[in-house]
């Protein structure tokens, strides 16, 4: 007789873009409540010493928003500690069988104006200022040469990596794509180009049939926690139409954007208890080259877990809450 | 009149067996010293509570080398939430467009007696015992069907992602190989292909020549930060000799291992202030094929910076200090 199928501790999930696997540990999954009770280190600094409060220090602004006030409300300034820096040329060098070239390049910070309020707790309104600087400053350096990619994130948090707590994302444009980063491109292209449709899409399609993932949706976007989650409570943001750059987003789907950011945003603040967190832009590249197989999306990482050896020395990382558990409680939150 | 060249705020240094970019910000590069002073969370379990000081509750050892005294001196255990776990067969499905398997394999933990000695404080022989159990249970592990690859780790300080703080090394037999991972074993392969040498060897060549990078050497292994560095005091222990594979080491070279990776984590232990950091083995994978042109490897991450934004989004890393510098820091360290 046959045994009944019993559930594994754990499985392996694979992502088709990346074609990573992650490990969904069931066997050991926290419920997703538990994530709510955790303590967050602050950062602590006045806002009379705070950096980015009154722009002290810092250089000219490269792009301002003003209030009606007209008291600033989105600035655009060079990082002081760059790690890429402006250069007429690239240059490159052998270091015996090493190669090394100049981190050539821009790196700016895209402050808001209240020290406290991060982008959970500001209106649509607030959130889509951000976007527009966001927009504005991507389309000016795509037009930089030595530049053919550009990261747009938003660190959170002490342990998300964040060195100042007034909230700020930053903008770094450099000169090349990173092998991982080249990895989901491909799996893009090569999904696009043997089935003849986009994979992102292909995904999206499934998620709104199967509906345990989704989390929230308008007219314009989708907030999923992905199937195959890299870390607890991963989101994804996600436009509904197919469109492979993200510089080319219109003013009313900026609008769309802005809400389903801080939808998504404001119910992990709210559930989880102001989670650290990371958000970042994943789009085609501006090397000149075609990705129009490419779906442009935010991923948004909470801070949930370390990586720890095995994630660092085998590349598969490991989750403790299913994806499908956490859209559920995520879903609830108002 | 041409600008004398001035140095750049950061160098993109190319790993050339990932094919990986990472940032060295020698901007605003940090002095070795500075990581010294840095405080570490401590996880506060007594000696009576912890699970592994006598193996209270733990599943029978697997492997247990004894004492003079009778006492066991290191014990491999079942993981109590193993991520991966023993099964038959391995069953595969389909999500949609998803796929799906089960968490098939082993998880063990390599526990050493005493709560509070780290491997840093413990003599070579002590240590050649641990080396002794990897080895033992990677054989044994090896012959297990559905393995394909075997991961060995160990996760110091809370930071680094330990949960427990008496110190153990963990044990991960799965069946599949992660493309980060496959990406390094294909790098190896083209250049071993392609140059007719090990691009270990290679490496190790000229790092032996230009000496700026070498931390400590013996008869039969360097102990160097590696030139293209992921996190700052990165430290790799590889054989001088070529080998492939792990598994295959012999007694007299295992004390010789013993005594670089003591000697390695003991100049961080005292050079850094007992850091948080992982290391793990990188070796040829135990699926049947052909992987003489690898060369294996321990790597040394000390926890020196935190995950962020920039680094989940694009795969680059950036390390604020030179290898250079942290290797003329270390070897100074007594």
């Amino acid at each position: 007789m046959e045994e009944p199928a019993k559930k594994s501790a754990s499985e392996l999930r694979f992502d088709l873009v990346s074609k990573d696997w992650v490990v969904i540990a069931t066997g050991r999954a926290k419920r997703p409540e538990t994530f709510a009770k955790q303590e967050r280190q602050k950062i602590e600094v006045e806002e009379k010493d705070c950096p980015f409060c009154d722009l002290q220090g810092q250089e000219k602004p490269v792009l301002e928003y003003k209030k009606d006030s007209g008291d600033w409300a989105v600035a655009v300034v060079p990082n002081k500690f760059p790690a890429f820096s402006r250069a007429e040329s690239l240059r490159e060098r052998a270091e015996g069988p090493y190669s090394v070239m100049d981190g050539v390049g821009f790196h700016e910070v895209v402050i808001t104006r209240d020290h406290k309020k991060s982008l959970a707790e500001m209106t649509v309104g607030e959130v889509k200022k951000v976007i527009d600087a966001y927009q504005e400053r991507y389309l000016d350096l795509a037009n930089e040469k030595l530049v053919n990619y550009i990261a747009i994130f938003h660190n959170h948090g002490k342990e998300a990596g964040a060195s100042v707590a007034h909230p700020h994302s930053q903008i770094i444009a450099m000169p090349l794509i990173d092998p991982d980063l080249q990895q989901s491109l491909n799996g893009s292209k090569i999904f696009f180009e043997t089935r003849g449709e986009c994979v992102h899409c292909k995904m999206m399609a499934w998620d709104k049939e199967d509906k345990r993932r989704i989390v929230f949706e308008n007219k314009g976007f989708l907030v999923v926690a992905p199937f195959a989650s890299r870390v607890a409570f991963e989101l994804r943001i996600i436009p509904k139409e197919h469109h492979a750059y993200f510089e080319r987003i219109k003013e009313e789907d900026k609008e769309l954007l802005a809400e389903a950011l801080q939808v998504a945003l404001n119910k992990l603040f709210k559930g989880m208890n102001d989670p650290a967190y990371n958000f970042f832009l994943h789009t085609a590249p501006v090397d000149g080259k075609d990705y129009n197989h490419y779906h442009w999306h935010f991923e948004i990482l909470p801070k949930t877990s370390t990586w720890a050896g095995f994630e660092l020395g085998t590349g598969i990382e490991i989750s403790t809450v299913e994806p499908e558990a956490a859209a559920e409680y995520l879903r609830k939150i108002e």
